[in-house]
This record gives structure tokens, sequence and C-alpha cells, in this order.
């Protein structure tokens, strides 16, 4: 019997991937992913290849498109140059790469309760142990024994809650992260989907001393199959997060990298994101309709102002594997609420993440009516 | 000052990146990295993009990829299934996934002296402690006090010493691996690569209980800038590092992938694998003959049969280093050997690897004149 690293133990199925591998079944209805609606990808203009981008190039990216996204989180408030930035294979590596640096066997790492369950994957794997951080209280981050070393949040149109701090919580636990010396971790995969006026100033642009990353995909607004996203970090992090980078996959696809700047510095970009998000927005509200009529007797939820879910909170625990499995016979898939929580939430097991970017229209009316019906069951008690 | 994880100490500048980021400058000729040549990539016609590669996909691969180099390893006798293939963002990542798979502070793993620096370097980050491995007494594996948990080898066209395991030694290794537990990691990017007649079966096709991880690459006789690559696994590890890919980018480059797909399916593709060999062939050919004239008193070397590299061993210790300064003073860059010993070799530093696959051959006539010179200059001592 092979011997594997200790660290294998906290190796874990990813629940998403497990289930998005049922839904690629042909009629399944899916609220499962965060997918982006083909509808929205951006025009598949062939892309001229050159022979430049098929050579070996810098593992921090190229240089055009460094220098355009500093510029771009300079235009939001936070004050850096191309020299920070990293571009990553997509956000994910920036989760497995700040992991790397960060944490050993029982470091303390606060994080949102809920939060992306992949990156409590990695930090798990890694060792991690969570404490939880609140928007509405971040001087809890100064009061733990053990202050975290590391703080990751998703403040703008949060996986999966929707939620989106304002101005002063973002202030605020900016600040907490600086007082602490934490690591203050921004993950900003969803913020050009916006759906309503809301504050969405990235929390690194309160850091005036404090390390920081920031992140941010091209997977949402553009197109995951590329796999391609960035960070930016203060100055110190710089050099450790580039050997990272190159130990775990020497550089990013220059295809995909000058596909990306193709689009960035296209005339029309501004416009394709108006379209975007109107394409969105009417989705939501669609969505919003069909929930409205149908689940207000078993679920409370918020209008998200931005991103890709719905987060219902259900008026009365249920076993959301069991009705999972139901849902999935009937053709129907949804994210329970569990794995996102690093410990089981206090009230129970009631929340489920729904995706309202990918099902069309049909679908979508289909799938919500199933669930409900499901919901209004009798159903088996929570395990 | 942010406390970092224990395990970034061992987290050290990549020479080969390093020297590659200096050799990038106009006019420099480089026989440092194992850059394909610019005439060797395939015709850059435009990639037809559908919205399909848009969309996120499995993180196991397309599985027409995978079928597809399954059928490949199958005919090199190696039996498998596209079920046991998991594509890769370059090898690179396979080599951080195994890593973390296997590895503990104090794991012994068995490598190569040399091997491949950027091997070494992973390695060593998750903890690695290291131990060599010989072709020709495989049989020390079993006689270790600890036996290695990993033995990580290249045994085609090794980097950097290019040579070729014959067939016994490859059923010597792979049986002795099994017999000692291990789990035989073979690294397999040169392979069509080949310019004489010579033993390429692969040692994972000697393995019948025992664990193996065998993985190629498409950068070398593809395009490295689209970073793909992949690995084969023996059935009991295929969900642990399907698990691990997940964590580390969720899934590669669809839209590489399926651009590489096109490139294998197409009916010119052996052809076209003939003209590279024949391309190379004669680059290293004409490499052997500037050396020839000019280095047979300073040092020694073998033709390689395949690859991209001689691996040069001078007559004289000489500080390699303070050489690599004064080559790219004079505009010539190459990588010294001591990165890639885990512990410095017993004759000294007096080892160079010299890349023949990159420079025009003006340059490569230029650039080797040049290095002769300075070793025939009075030189300092090795540190």
């Amino acid at each position: 019997m092979l011997q594997l690293s200790a660290r294998v133990e906290q190796l874990h199925a990813s629940p998403i991937r497990e289930i998005l591998s049922l839904v690629s079944r042909p009629g399944m209805i899916s609220f499962a992913g965060g997918l982006p609606s083909a509808e929205s990808f951006p025009p598949t203009a062939s892309l001229a290849l050159t022979a430049d981008m098929l050579q070996y190039g810098p593992s921090e990216g190229e240089p055009a498109l460094r220098e355009l996204i500093a510029g771009r989180l300079r235009a939001l408030g936070r004050d850096c140059t191309a020299s920070q930035v990293l571009v990553l294979s997509g956000s994910q590596q920036g989760i497995d790469l700040v992991a790397k640096l960060m944490i050993d066997p029982g470091t303390p790492v606060a994080v949102e309760s809920p939060t992306y369950l992949a990156a409590l994957q990695a930090f798990r794997f890694f060792g991690a142990r969570f404490v939880s951080v609140d928007r509405t209280r971040p001087e809890t981050l100064l009061q733990s024994a053990a202050r975290p070393r590391l703080c990751y949040v998703i403040p703008t149109f949060q996986n999966p809650a929707a939620w989106c701090y304002g101005l002063e919580e973002r202030k605020a636990l900016a600040q907490a992260c600086e007082a602490a010396g934490t690591l203050l971790f921004e993950d900003d995969p969803y913020r050009d989907l916006v759906y309503e006026p809301c504050e969405r100033r990235p929390l690194c642009s309160f850091v005036s001393r404090g390390s920081w990353v920031y992140q941010g995909s091209f997977s949402k607004s553009h197109a995951p199959g590329l796999r391609l996203g960035y960070l930016v970090c203060s100055a110190d992090l710089v050099t450790p997060l580039t050997r990272l980078k190159q130990a775990a996959d020497l550089h990013s696809s220059r295809v995909a990298q000058h596909w990306i700047l193709q689009l960035l510095q296209d005339p029309g970009f501004d416009e394709r994101m108006l379209r975007l998000q109107a394409h969105y927005r009417q989705k939501r509200d669609a969505f919003a309709e069909v929930l409205d009529a149908t689940f207000t007797e078993l679920a409370s939820w918020a209008l998200p102002a931005g991103g890709l879910f719905f987060w219902l909170r259900l008026h009365e625990p249920v076993d959301t594997q069991a009705l999972l499995q139901q849902a999935i016979a009937k053709g129907v898939a949804f994210m329970p609420g569990e794995p996102f929580f690093h410990t089981p939430p206090a009230d129970g097991a009631r929340y489920l993440r729904l995706n309202f970017s990918h099902a069309p229209a049909a679908q979508m009316h289909t799938g919500l009516r199933i669930l409900a019906g499901l919901l209004r069951q009798p159903h088996t008690a929570p395990r």
C-alpha cells in the first residue's frame, strides 16, 4: 500500500465538480454551477495565432496584459504598478498559491461563513484551522486568541450568499486586517456582473502598510474555458508568489492572454459589458419572479445586486443531500448549502444555492416548479 | 512582519527562469533554456473557436483527447484506459500535483543526479529529503535505510544529462520501484525528439501491481505557449490526482486542448514529426561539429540521441556562476550544471548544459566561440 502525504487525509471530493459531472447529462436543468450563460460569451471570431504566442513566456504574464490590469485596479482606487500583477491560470490557481504561501498545519485562517467551497477545500488541504470573519464585526479578527494569518473574503456579490459589503464595512475590515497583521486576500470574480448601484470599491484600496492579495477572474464576464485570471499583491509578496507560480505551471497560456488582451482593448468592450449586465439582470429578474410566485411559503432570500446566485434559507431544515438526490432523479440540480460552511451552520441544514445565469427561461420555470414541489412533500429530517 | 508558511523557507529563485528573463534581451545568444526552435512550431493557421470551448469543462480533460492519449500509451506497451488520463496545464503541473500527493517534510524522494531542476525545486518546497537513484544500480532503492516513497526519473533523453536508459535498465528500475513499494514517476517530455534508434519503451509498461505516474508534454514537440501536458497513472491514483487538479486550477484550457487534438488528429502529423526530428537532428549535428572543433581540449560530452541538450563535463572545475556572468556580459547565456544536482557533485563544479535547438546557426557559432574563449582564459577557482 503506497504511503501518501499526510495532507491527503484532508483531500475530499469537490461537491460542486461531482454535481457538475451529473448535470452534463442531456436534459438536466442545472441551478448548481456558477456557469455563465452561453449567450454571454464574446464573439468567437477565430483567433489569429502568431508563432511568438506559442513559445515559452514570462511566469508573471504578458507585459501588456499586466499593465492593463494594474491600470484597472488603480482606477478602482488601489495604487499599484504592473510589477505587482501576476497572471493566473484561472483564479482558483491564486487560491492554491496563497494557500501554499501562508498555511501550515493548524494555521488560523479567517473566512466568511458561508464562503466559496473550493477555497475551503484548498485551505483545508494545507491544514487550515478556520475562524469566522463577519463584515459587521471585523474587530473579532483582533480578539481571537490566535490571530488569523490570512483572511479570505469575497466582498462583492459574495459566493454563495450574494451579499455586498458597504463602504464602512470595507474600510473597517481592511483596517482590522492591517491592525492584526493578517494578510487580506480579496477574491473579486463577480464585480463586473452588477445589476444595481452598490459599493464595489476593493477592500485592498484601504490598506496602507499591510499585506494584501486582490484577485480577479476572466471566467465570469468573458470565458471560463480559457482558464485565465490574475492577482495583484502588495510588494512584499511579489517574489514568493511569482516563484510559486513558476513551480506550479511555469506560466499561463499565452494564446489565452493575447485573446483576453484583444477583448479588453476592443473599443466595444464597455458596450459589451453593459449588454452582459442587462442580459443577466433580465435573467435574475425572471428568476426572482418565479421564486416570488413559488417559494415564498418555503424560503426567504434577498435579491442579489450582482453575481450569479440566489441564496435561499428554507423556513424549515431539510436533508439537502436527500433533496438533491430526489431533484436529480427528476432532472434538476442545485447546490446544497452545507459545503459552503467551514463548520455546520447553527441554524441547521436549510440553505440552497441557486444559479440563475445558466438555465434557459423555459427550463428555469420547470426546474423551480419541480424543486418547490419536492420541498412541499413530506421530507426526511436533516441528518 | 507577515508570517508565511514554514515551507516558504524552501522557496528559492528558479535559476533557469532568472536566466531566461536576461536572455530575452535583443541580441543575446541563448544556450540556456529548453526552448523549441520557432521554426519547429506547427502552422499557426487561426484556430476556430466555438462557444462550447469557452465554457467550463471537465477537470480530467476533454474526453476525445484523453482517449487519444491513452491509445498512444497503449501503443507503447502500457495497458491503460482514458479514465487514467489527466490533462495538465503543462507537465510542470504534474510535478506540483505529485509533490502534493506524496511529499511530507522529510519524505525520502529518489531522483537521478543530475535531474530537472524545477522538479528538485518543487519537491524540496514540500520538504523532500533526496536520495540518488542510478539506472545502473537500481537495487540501491531497496537498500536505503528509509525507502523512498517516490522515485522521479526522466529515462528518455534525460534533462540535463541527455542519457537514455537501455531496455534492461528500464525493466530493472521499474521492478525495483515495485519491490520497494515506491511510486514510479516517469517524466517523458522529449520522447518524440529522437535522432538515433534507441530504446524508448516507458518504464511504467514494466510495472504490474505497483503505483506509477507517467507524464508527457505538448511543449517540446508542439508549442510551449499553450501550456498543455498530461499524465497517466495507475488506477489507485486517479481519484486523488483528479481532486488535486480541481483544487489547482479546476481544469486546463479547453481552447488549447481542442487545438492540440486537431494537431494530433491531422493526417500530416507523422510527417510533421519526421520533419521536426530532421530539423533538430541537423541542428544537433551542426552544434556537435562546432563543439568538436572548439571544445575538445576543454570538456567531454556524449552526442545526445534525442532531446534538446548537450551536457558538458569540463576537464577542470570552474566557478560556473562567475563564468555565466562573464558570458552574459558578452551576450551569451548557458545553464551552469550545479542547480541540477540535489547535493553538490563529488567531482566539483564543472558541468554546463547547452541547448542546441533555439539559437540560429550563425549565433550558435559565435556563442560557442565566445564561451570557449572565456574557458581558455585564466578563470577563478570554483567557490
